[in-house]
């Protein structure tokens, strides 16, 4: 509906209407619609110069890497140099992090000295740390300045913050003493000092500190900003709420992939390509297919009494039930890890909450599996008791091991999801056929 | 270290000294070492009635349930007044929802009838809605009032409010007409009027609006607060950041959880009940159990294949490989769907990355597997083209099997992670068993 009438004006050049109809709209919703239009590249490069002045830099951030590419190609020196100078800092060094060389080389050079020293520093602290997440922009006062002080410099420096919420309260060597917040500036005095206002006890980060860590911050203490410091607790930047949002979802979804044996990526699955999906996935499938050369030679040792007891029908079963209360187990400690719930100093805790778990499960399971046995597969009791035993036992197993095993690997400096969901399905697997051979052979022979 | 410090002042009864101490830090700090402590009951209520009066309140609602239910039975009936009138809405109905129904009935009679009819309104707003996680704590002003005017008012009200840093503009009739930030005020004249710097596109949400969609709208705009408007579009709440932040991380472990075949609860692991737990997994457990009987019946079928061929061995690694090619595809499917970076109408599009990774892995899997039947079990060129060729089949169907059925529950309404991953197992168990026995009787025998 909105694509037809703005197809409608752009097929009748009626430009300046359009204008008007897009400085309506959300950036990121015409940074959408332009990604969904489909667009040849003339006519994205058309549609941007279109866009209100006031709105262009906006909504370049918010597009995908691809167009943002086309665009800087087709800039003119100036027009650069314009877009760059109202993206604030984190947006241009994001942008920067997926371009080619080559459009990087350009877009440093049009920027000005004092600008691409920051860029540079923010894109040399490591990967996933607070320093390459945090923006340069906040709003910084002095402790002996008035609160009418504080909003002259609000009002003069304000505008090109990212937040002006929170202020930051700094020595003359830049070293982090205080904050105050904007409600508190508005409830007070003009003539109050802020000092006397500051909040002196201030949270922060440092640069190197995982963004993990920096979003269980935000979650804790429902902060819309944080303050960053380097080695010498001098202030050098924040990191903002919105960010934050998008490495709780990151973070999330690298876990799942862990989880699901995936090696996580940064680029959303419709953009990645079939060889980088490929890369993905292929890794652990491999792993997992001659680990499981284990289970086949377990089989293979027990072949005679598989044939002799028509025992074969019951090993899909045995393993997915091991293999599904296992991965319960593993899925709900890695998420508790990753939610810092638990550590890894609760493992007899976390063990004994999942021993009584497991024994509950396994006395369900348990019989209802015996009855299955004789009335469905019509075999005898000593069969049905053996399969019955023998999920018991790996319901049990399972569940012990999958708990312990992310707290392990935690324990040992290892990513929990990456160690964890692949070596369980192995392990249990061999392990629950070992359980089931071992009682039948003790009860059928 | 810190309890130490107050483990000793406690004992000493320093307890103006522990207050002063208590001060300096975090509500949600002082709320985790009175977790952490362990603290008897009466001990707890101790520790709450030194806390400075200011921080008890902020205290209170970063508690467990279980010591707020503690802590209220303890209350004298003003005490409970005091701390209640203290609280934002939005956590005193979280704190009505986790507490025993005597308690609630003690809360609500010692709230105004005003707060208590707000209660109730959020209360019966339906869960994972947007009514449900709002406040009705927000600054609203009208068109007519000037700068001056608005920042009086936000003084005045401004010390209640959850966020006073987005204000709304609303007509007579409570119409939600505009909305203008503390920074544009700031930034603007005292004597400008409202209706000529506020947003007039407002972006909001509605009262009955899935938590998710909301949670989509922040990381999509950025916001810091959304407000929430009625079917007549009166605006009646707010949802701020803090809280969406913890909906994103419930609606990941739900899907977490989902994929895992757990059935989701909104309870931490280490609170949850032996009965708790074993409920939300043993659904899934007992239905896989069950359906696992499938493949029982393929394997019996072909028993006597199975024994002739010594097939048996290669059960457990065609099943696991199927499986985790499958849950590969699902996950990553799911989580894309979760994001809004795919939706039902690309199937088609899915399909074909997946067939084209899919074949790209079948063609590294296959001859790894050939070389291993040969090399490692000595078997003949037959079986190990068999299994190669199976190992092949088994992924193509998995992945595209995989990426369909998300796809497919989302499409008829239903939750993608809840019907994706349990199902899937047991159907590509079974149809990886239909390949690799059809493929065999034809080639073996």
């Amino acid at each position: 509906m909105i694509n037809e009438v703005i197809d409608e004006m752009y097929h009748k050049k009626e430009y300046a209407k359009l204008r008007d109809y897009l400085r309506e709209m959300e950036p990121a919703d015409v940074a959408e619609l332009l990604t969904n239009a489909e667009l040849e590249e003339d006519e994205l490069i058309i549609m941007f110069r279109i866009l209100p002045k006031e709105l262009a830099a906006d909504v370049f951030v918010e597009m995908e890497p691809d167009m943002q590419e086309t665009l800087i190609k087709s800039f003119s020196d100036k027009e650069l140099e314009e877009v760059m100078d109202q993206l604030y800092l984190d947006d241009t060094v994001d942008i920067i992090e997926e371009m080619p060389a080559n459009v990087v080389r350009r877009i440093l050079r049009h920027t000005d000295p004092e600008l691409r020293r920051s860029i540079n520093t923010v894109l040399h602290y490591p990967k996933d740390s607070a320093g390459s997440i945090m923006t340069i922009e906040y709003v910084d006062l002095r402790k002996d300045m008035t609160v009418l002080d504080a909003f002259t410099r609000i009002r003069r420096v304000g505008i090109d913050k990212e937040t002006i919420y929170t202020c930051y309260v700094i020595q003359p060597d830049r070293k982090l003493i205080g904050m105050v917040s904007v409600k508190t500036l508005l409830l007070s005095n003009y003539e109050d000092k802020i000092e006397d206002i500051m909040e002196t006890n201030v949270i922060y980060t440092t640069t190197l500190e995982d963004q993990e860590e920096v979003a269980d911050m935000f979650t804790k203490y429902d902060f819309i900003a944080l303050p960053v410091v380097d080695s010498e607790e001098r202030l050098v930047g924040i990191i903002t709420v919105d960010d934050v949002m998008d490495v709780i979802e990151q973070e999330a979804t690298e876990d799942i992939e862990k989880m699901a044996a995936i090696v996580p990526s940064e680029h959303p699955y419709m953009k990645s390509s079939t060889l980088e999906l490929y890369k993905k996935r292929i890794v652990w499938l491999l792993f997992l297919m001659i680990s499981a050369t284990f289970t086949g030679l377990i089989i293979t040792n027990f072949e005679e009494a598989l044939t002799a007891y028509m025992l074969a029908a019951y090993i899909p079963m045995l393993m997915d039930t091991g293999g599904n209360a296992g991965s319960q187990a593993v899925t709900t400690v890695i998420r508790a890890l990753s939610l810092d719930e638990i550590e890894p100093a609760d493992v007899l805790k976390v063990v004994w909450k999942e021993i009584r778990v497991a024994t509950c499960i396994g006395l369900t399971l348990a019989p209802v599996c015996f009855l299955k046995v004789i009335v469905l597969d019509h075999r005898g009791m000593l069969t049905a008791v053996v399969v019955g035993l023998s999920i018991f036992f790996a319901v049990i197993f399972a569940k012990t091991f999958g708990c312990m095993l992310p707290l392990f690997g935690k324990k040992i400096g290892l990513d929990p999801a990456v160690m964890s969901s692949p070596l369980l399905t192995t392990i249990v697997d061999a392990v629950t056929l070992l359980i089931f051979f071992t009682i039948a052979s003790n009860l059928l022979m």
